[in-house]
């Protein structure tokens, strides 16, 4: 069976049910009871000791940037965020509903999330262009957690690669080229400039490396041009480190020669085949697809936001990262731990602990 | 255990999970497989087709007018409408979401509806005050079902009773008393006009009747004093019948002496009791109250959403309305079938079928 039919067959990867019976407890669920919990909030209570609010996440996409696909639209993004539904609730317990919405504009998706703050312990924004996403996420006033997966998550996951790369090579110079400044690529070289300040981090987008002479950069893109500090201004070539958040074919085996790590992160097509990477002398390649050694936020997400919303952190902070970084470069045996592996998610909620 | 224990406990009445196995179908439901059920959809396929969309069902508030608490605003709101996912999972299987939205003016409710659209197989408006609700409902611009339950449902549900009354009472002149003219009064008070011309129906708000001699009507009320042909201006005494959807103690032995039939709809606590009711003459008394012959919106919303949802009807008409409460009528023994009936939604949806 294909994946379409698959779907067709299932309508719906997740569902709604009741977590009690509904026929015993009815005068207690809904009416007349009810009334005393409505009035219990109304008069100071929470609303998270009382119902879905303290472990629901809303994952809201306007589908403008959905995996390799691009702009495909909130209805087609929908499959996408019901899987990472299903990933939230199954690693971690959580109720994960998407929303696909219609919105273009920032006013419009910052109207719409912060409508919902009711309802939701927390937000999940995804697949959603840039700069977009970071002027949404800058605009947001909401006293529930955050979190980008675009950004933060990917970084985490890269991150965690990373970690248990440089075990296996040595790298002496420590630089590091970021294919791609979309919000993958943001938050990974601001993740490794936090983590470690001897990183030498040059970021590339469609038009070359961002550096302090390239003219009228949106400001997420200065950020990454202020990271250049050799203000490099050629091009990819001759990196130890060579991470990629870009598209097929964004690399050419001529970048890549002389590189002992390579992560080629676009998805599900990867910038470049680890044969050929192979072939051009790296010795740790990393993509995201299914399977072994996978860097994929799928590692991540669920962790992370579980620890976000048991510890109530608002904002994803570079420590809490780091952390949940460490949690899943442990959790692995190789590079990254498998999907499968139940330990992931307790292990990052347990390491952000220690630093929040 | 007391309403906010039994809620404390189970943090949430409803619950989201997964439908298929993760571990096994990973690489269909989610990457690189789910991509192509994005690019099915982009292409002109169908969300309805392979994803939760066709079976979900958002229930929208902004809780300003909750029960019979009023404006307690949306996290309050939030144990009522999961309340009502509940009977929607459990009586007619449909994955149906609370959300309580921060949304007080017409323009910022109708944008955070529209933009849900591409989630939702239909809408269910809930607990929002009038006439805020009815400029919502007239404003919103969807190609999918929206019930608005407080107009609609008590609608049904009133004259399901009503069905049933009449064949325990005869009511020669059928002159009825709508006391309340918010949503619900305003529903009853239409969905009777168009049953049976023959009724004759006068509506009273706080200051009394609603007459063409009424000055300064919003046109929802305007529209109710149409329907009082009689021009009666004054109080409430000497009708057959009354049905009140209005406040505790909104009625007294006084005006309700000489009814034949009283249904006394305010929640949790009518507007008068049954005892009252009895030593006023009444011989047909009901309530909204859980138990036995209750006249509430539960008996409906889960059946008739199943059936707009099914048939995809946008907007409940007045022969799909009168449809549906022959069906409850049916199902009953007295006055109204009980809530564990589990034939009430199977038979609402086949006699709204046979009227689509």
């Amino acid at each position: 069976m294909d994946e379409v039919e698959f779907h067709k067959k299932l309508k719906g990867k997740i569902k709604i049910t009741s977590k009690a019976d509904l026929y015993s407890s009815y005068p207690i669920v809904y009416t007349p009871g009810v009334a005393k919990v409505s009035e219990y909030v109304a008069q100071g209570g929470s609303a998270e000791e009382v119902s879905i609010k303290g472990n629901s996440v809303a994952i809201v996409s306007n589908g403008t940037r959905v995996l390799g696909l691009g702009n495909v639209g909130p209805e087609a993004a929908l499959p996408v965020m019901e899987g990472k539904a299903m990933l939230l609730n199954v690693l971690a317990g959580i109720d994960a509903f998407p929303l696909c919405i219609k919105a273009r504009s920032k006013e419009e998706i910052v109207k719409v999330v912060e409508a919902l703050e009711p309802t939701f312990g927390g937000i999940i924004l995804e697949d959603i262009e840039t700069p977009l996403v970071f002027e949404v996420e800058k605009a947001l006033n909401l006293n529930i957690p955050v979190f980008h997966d675009d950004q933060h998550g990917t970084a985490i996951v890269t991150l965690a690669a990373l970690i248990n790369a440089l075990k296996k090579v040595e790298v002496k110079e420590g630089r590091i080229a970021v294919v791609g400044a979309g919000s993958a690529g943001y938050g990974i070289a601001k993740l490794l400039n936090t983590y470690n300040k001897n990183f030498s981090i040059v970021v590339f987008d469609s038009k070359g490396a961002l550096s302090k002479e390239r003219e009228a950069l949106p400001p997420y893109k200065e950020e990454l041009a202020e990271l250049n500090e050799e203000n490099y201004k050629g091009p990819i070539k001759g990196f130890d480190i060579i991470i990629s958040a870009s598209r097929p074919g964004a690399l050419s085996k001529e970048n890549i020669k002389g590189a002992k790590v390579l992560f080629a992160l676009s998805n599900p097509v990867p910038e470049i085949s680890r044969e050929e990477a192979e072939e051009a002398g790296v010795v740790v390649y990393g993509n995201g697809k299914a399977g072994k050694n996978q860097i994929n936020n799928a590692l991540c997400f669920p962790g992370f936001m579980r620890a976000m919303l048991d510890l109530r952190i608002k904002k994803p902070l570079p420590q809490h990262m780091i952390a949940a970084a460490e949690a899943i470069a442990h959790c692995a045996e190789d590079l990254m731990p498998p999907i499968e592996d139940r330990r992931v998610v307790g292990e990052i909620v347990r390491r952000v602990r220690e630093k929040a």
